[in-house]
């Protein structure tokens, strides 16, 4: 591991990069040294490349000196995958941001990885298409980082993640090789599939330089449902029911009693229940009607208190702001936070709900539990004050916990949010030794000498 | 290569199969000798296991001894995938065909690899849930086999290929390791995508044991559309305007002015126009009227002739018996037929459609094109007579030119056909030297002595 960097790579990725591209300053050093998950390490240097060939460049004279390269969007990621380990250069893809091509009669885009996911969408909007991931950081956070981490959100119980939106890519390995894989089609039976292989990655195989992205059209009209239960068993059957009938919503929420009670506290309009189902469709004017209807059927049955239809506009806007509103919510109550998006079949999300609310018991915790019921993806978020050092070790102590439960009901680790440094200690409980082997191979292939992004996803052997 | 087993490891595997599990007898060797591509190679001996743990020890048997092991489902594969190369053992998986599991809360069916696609779709019914996949060989070809060339066929417009709906898999690698990826859950960031990467590689990264499949609900309702169009052109312009708009038709296929002719010669009721596309959508009785509508808007335009609503019942099963007739009408014209299944952006169809016709008459050859158009993957049917050894080698000739314009096009060599001994040889035009290597790295990394259908997918060095 290195202090200090080689002067023969200084000297050469300066003259490649020129003194925007290659930063060693205070501002550039610390601007790159943490993501949302709020861990920390301040890089030895931030290449900042314009193009593929300087990726291909700076991977090659990285490989050459051993130096540890970590790909950087926009830093909104949770789990620390784009937090240097010491000694590493953080390559951001800020500077390689632009829209390539917009192929409305092939119903995609190809894009660089540090366009923004705010800024494709708004370019997208005059063609009447979308992107479908939105992860609620959308505004801010990049193409190429929802892709390294198979970024979610609440519309892909409808049109999928990151990995189910992607056609092709070009990315460079770990040997400085550049990869082209798949195009501006929807059906490929050629070779083995590197594209998606690719995401959800978190840059350790590959960076990703172009994306060939798949869009879809913006329905015309969407309605909501807001339905309350008696607890959240109730809710949890309902959403099975929603997903056994034809209608795929394009959204559908969980939210527990404590993330009612947090709105609540924090103002919002929402009646006392034992927890609450958003649900939502689009369609056109005409057919959105007898959609609703048909997922409103389905969100009936025993336990349910209220069923309210919000159409379009202010009554929906307003649906959703108490969505929003939530994880705000929880910061105001407590200063820490773990927040995981743990995935379990549908037909458990009830075991799941009441074993967290065990757990909370057990642990003396406050325990949130919401999100994207319609993927069995829930958001589990223990809060804690850091500073009490006794409440801080049980929030620790109940997180792996956690993840057991999950496991033991045959879901997974993540979601949408991906390992990282964060979960990456507890893929050994994920995954028999066998299939980390076989992802470790893959590792090597890619990247023989493991310097892109080390030590993130596959635990340490 | 060997002529003839090690006396050793027929004595292994023989104890370990049995009788009925391990066949050497000539009705076997040429029961599982050859696929739908016509190519032929009797293998050494045809293993058929019952469970995973025969699996593992048939591989890593064949792994000790360096022998080439081939999986095999059904044999209804076009590309020669499942066909063994010289001094190879054939593991076929009849005998490994039950359903483990519906799970009709969580839309997923856990099935061993040799089930036929028929018999799951029929014991899905009574849930009201369809997988998918619908290949033209739906009815006796194996979910192992459509998941090893990814399948597809007119339904994967809307709902998607085989690698779109299989969300876990349990397989046996090169190293006979026994490997477990995803699980009853459609969201997943936790660790790399072996999934689907596994999909499409045509047993040569692994041998699938167990398949996770994602389910669909079945519509209540479908109808379709037959639409005539005065050219290929004007036709394929109408595909661009369907994909364009908010309603994805079920299925979107495009015939062209031969296809309707040898339709006509074998006594079909179709009108003379230079084009023709069926254009189906499902939903519910209230909704279906608006989708069809929908999709007729965008059909009509520029060059349409004629377009006739077939609701439910025999008149969509007509129509849909014209699209089917047409495999066997291209066999009683011509007994030689190379069949290829390319595939291109969407809006390169027209491109593509008088591209071949360019090369029909260059070559002087009758080539039919008809396919699956919403996915911009056609069936490009040469039609020859092998005894004509001149018109035998113009078809010979034509083929890789074929290829040439489609990848020139941006386009690929197969969208749901796989790779197999077929195409693998234009693979180095498909792809970058750099990603075939990438490719070939991530064969050594699952199976580092290539004992899994050495000779397939990937071309000679």
């Amino acid at each position: 591991m290195y202090t200090e960097l080689p002067a023969t790579l200084v000297a050469e990725l300066s003259l490649l990069l020129g003194t925007d591209g290659w930063r060693t300053d205070s501002t550039a050093l610390d601007a790159n040294a943490q993501d949302n998950s709020w861990r920390r390490q301040v890089p030895l240097a931030v290449a900042l490349p314009c193009n593929r060939e300087q990726v291909q460049a700076i991977v090659q004279a990285c490989r050459a000196h051993r130096v540890a390269l970590v790909a950087r969007g926009a830093g909104t990621g949770t789990t620390g995958a784009a937090v240097p380990l010491q000694g590493s250069i953080v390559l951001s893809l800020a500077r390689m941001n632009q829209i390539l091509s917009i192929r409305p009669g092939d119903r995609c885009a190809v894009v660089e990885p540090g366009l923004l996911n705010g800024d494709l969408q708004q370019a997208l909007a005059p063609h009447g298409l979308f992107w479908p991931p939105d992860p609620s950081s959308a505004d801010i956070c990049s193409i190429g980082g929802n892709l390294a981490c198979n970024a979610g959100g609440p519309r892909a119980v409808k049109y999928g993640t990151s990995r189910d939106n992607v056609l092709g890519l070009v990315a460079v390995t770990g040997t400085g090789d550049l990869i082209r894989c798949g195009g501006a089609y929807t059906k490929d039976a050629t070779g083995y599939d590197l594209t998606h292989l690719l995401v959800g990655s978190e840059g350790t195989l590959a960076i990703i330089v172009e994306a060939t992205l798949k869009l879809t059209p913006v329905a015309v009209a969407q309605a909501g449902l807001r339905v309350l239960y008696r607890d959240a068993d109730a809710a949890a059957q309902a959403v099975s029911r929603v997903m056994g009938q034809p209608v795929v919503p394009t959204r559908l929420e969980f939210m527990d009693a404590r993330s009612l009670q947090l709105l609540r506290l924090n103002g919002a309009d929402v009646p006392d229940a034992g927890a609450m189902l958003l649900i939502e469709a689009d369609g056109d004017h005409d057919t959105l009607p007898y959609l609703l209807q048909g997922l409103a059927n389905a969100a009936e049955g025993e336990g349910m208190l209220a069923l309210d239809v919000a159409m379009e506009g202010a009554a929906r806007e307003k649906l959703w702001a108490a969505r929003k509103a939530l994880s705000p919510a929880l910061r105001s109550i407590a200063p820490g936070k773990i927040n995981e998006d743990v995935v379990v079949p549908v037909s458990r999300i009830p075991a799941l709900v009441s074993g967290v609310q065990a757990l909370a018991a057990e642990f003396d915790l406050t325990i949130v539990t919401f999100g994207h019921a319609g993927n069995g993806n829930l958001h589990v978020n223990i809060l804690y004050h850091p500073d009490d050092a006794d409440e801080n070790a049980r929030a620790q102590a109940a997180l792996p916990r956690i993840f057991a439960l999950t496991l033991a009901l045959e879901g997974t680790l993540s979601g949408e949010h991906g390992i990282g440094l964060a979960k990456r200690d507890f893929m050994a409980q994920a995954f028999t030794p066998e299939t980390l082997m076989a992802m470790r191979a893959i590792k090597s292939a890619l990247d023989p000498d493991g310097i892109l992004n080390p030590g993130k996803v596959l635990p340490p052997r």
